[in-house]
């Protein structure tokens, strides 16, 4: 059993938690929080018996947990992750596990520092079997372009709206569409279609210097994709990915139920079920490798994120979307 | 009675001319093509009794019409309507217009030469009931953003891929994807939304030089609107209109047959029928205005048309696609 340790109580990590108890894995056994009563709550919402913690270096120094989930701001991702290998911790990191390629270096070194331990971006679509379905897809289908759309109208916009400047909404904590929601997105093309020759990202900026929201395009060889994502608006497109005359459509790349293959003669569905919490395969895939160490699957997943955040940050620096980490 | 002449005889002039008919206000009375047979065969069947012509010259000096429709090649359309209003004959001219901004030069002065002609782009969708309800919805909700797709494999992509050079494929004849679908998605983001402060085109490049596809970005002050084109890949994809957190879909920008109102609490039809031609409103509103003389609606038309490809040729410049007519 994985003993696991939480940075960050909110939603995604309740979601999270339950997931990686589902799979008979993990047990939570230590909570930190910046406020006592918000870890307290926490552990009695999930019913933890978990060591509290509202000291990160002390966090990381007690043994009461194997694993770290790490699902702060987005701007402290990286030196999380990276104090948290160096304290002899495996991690699990929220997206986007960098917000700036050049964080990457640190992660390397620490992990270079302790090859046995393990990380992972919590990409969590991407463990999805209807996810893996399109790629089946994909890599047998000779592609002619895509259009890809994440776009959903933030629980913090009426806040951001009102004058109020949430976490996600900030450069200070390096917020925004693109690495928000926008990262599942490139994490789909990358995986799907592989790493683009070009890459742009137009973003509608707002006046705290994030992208409200924005389109990418990448251009492949034989073919470009586009990317729609946002955080100001409420999107119900589906997704499609173009081959000759024929298209797959897709619900949604981030969490996929439905994948309709329509040519000129028919449709025909190609999905198969979708968990409950789409949060229990990546859940299940970080357990196994950990404990049977396996990696060459961490390897491959990191180095899949390093492709997704070398472009990442190149399409956003280029758009002149300029985020405090920058500076370190 | 308008007296109709044509250029041009496939299935766009036949549904034009159908449509014409319908109105009860045009007659058909001169073809022009480059071969009598093809001129014959329009003729008869659409049960014509019109004069048939193979020189343009000729054409244009004959009094058997008053209204020209020119459905040519794309790099043809300006040089065409000039010549037209210079011959004394009110113009219809196929989208696009232009397609350099440059050679609106050519038809003001032919028009200031002839004021009492008239000359419309045939951008037959903004005359439509339904894209007018959708102006209506976007001239009373503060907008926040839209994503608008036209993508539609051509017939002619797949003489293409063997390796031939339809005209709708090439630089030589000002074809590509902007032009010929993304043109509607242009006109509609002009009629809804304004001029954009700022605009750009991400196109995929076909061999011709090209764009089989791409996505245009337009930024205005407070949201902005992503255009998504294509005559390489087939989209079954709705577009949407954001207002807050509440999107207008409609089923398709060109030719809206549905707009559906989604907000948190339901979701409302705001359609109406729509008719069996698609070019029936536009081929009534052009003949009222010229037998009311209305040259206030011509040149409300032609300063849209203006700004359409102000627009147009901006973006596709910058995007470094060279037509052969940008040289003139």
């Amino acid at each position: 059993m994985l003993r696991l340790g939480i940075i960050g109580t909110n939603w995604i990590t309740a979601q999270f938690v339950a997931a990686a108890r589902e799979t008979g894995e993990y047990s939570l056994t230590a909570i930190y929080s910046r406020r006592e009563e918000t870890a307290q709550k926490f552990a009695d919402e999930t019913r933890a018996n978990a060591e509290l913690f509202t000291n990160l270096t002390a966090f990381f120094a007690s043994p009461a947990f194997d694993v770290v989930y790490i699902a702060s701001p987005n701007s402290l991702h990286a030196a999380q992750a990276v104090q948290a290998l160096n304290a002899g911790k495996n991690v699990i990191v929220e997206k986007p596990m960098v917000t700036n390629i050049k964080q990457m270096a640190g992660i390397d070194a620490a992990l270079k520092a302790n090859p046995h331990l393990f990380i992972f971006e919590a990409a969590r679509h991407i463990y999805e079997d209807n996810f893996q379905r399109v790629s089946k897809f994909t890599h047998t289908h000779p592609i002619s372009g895509a259009t890809l759309t994440y776009m959903k109208y933030s629980s913090k916009y009426d806040a951001f709206l009102s004058g109020k400047n949430p976490n996600v909404f900030t450069t200070t904590f390096d917020g925004g569409a693109l690495e928000d929601l926008g990262v599942y997105l490139v994490y789909a093309a990358i995986s799907w279609f592989g790493v683009p020759d070009k890459a742009n990202y137009s973003p509608q900026i707002l006046r705290t210097g994030v992208d409200g929201s924005g389109v990418m395009h990448f251009d492949y060889p034989d073919f470009s994709v586009n990317l729609i994502t946002g955080k100001t608006t409420q999107s119900y497109l589906p997704s499609e990915i173009y081959t000759g005359r024929d298209t797959l459509t897709i619900d949604a790349p981030e969490s996929i139920q439905r994948i309709d293959y329509t040519t000129s003669e028919d449709t025909v569905d190609l999905a198969g079920a979708q968990d409950q919490n789409p949060m229990i395969r990546e859940a299940a895939y970080f357990a196994k490798a950990i404990n049977t160490g396996d990696t060459t699957a961490r390897d491959e997943k990191l180095l899949l994120a390093r492709r997704v955040h070398t472009v990442m940050t190149q399409i956003r620096t280029d758009a002149g979307i300029v985020f405090s980490s920058d500076q370190d």
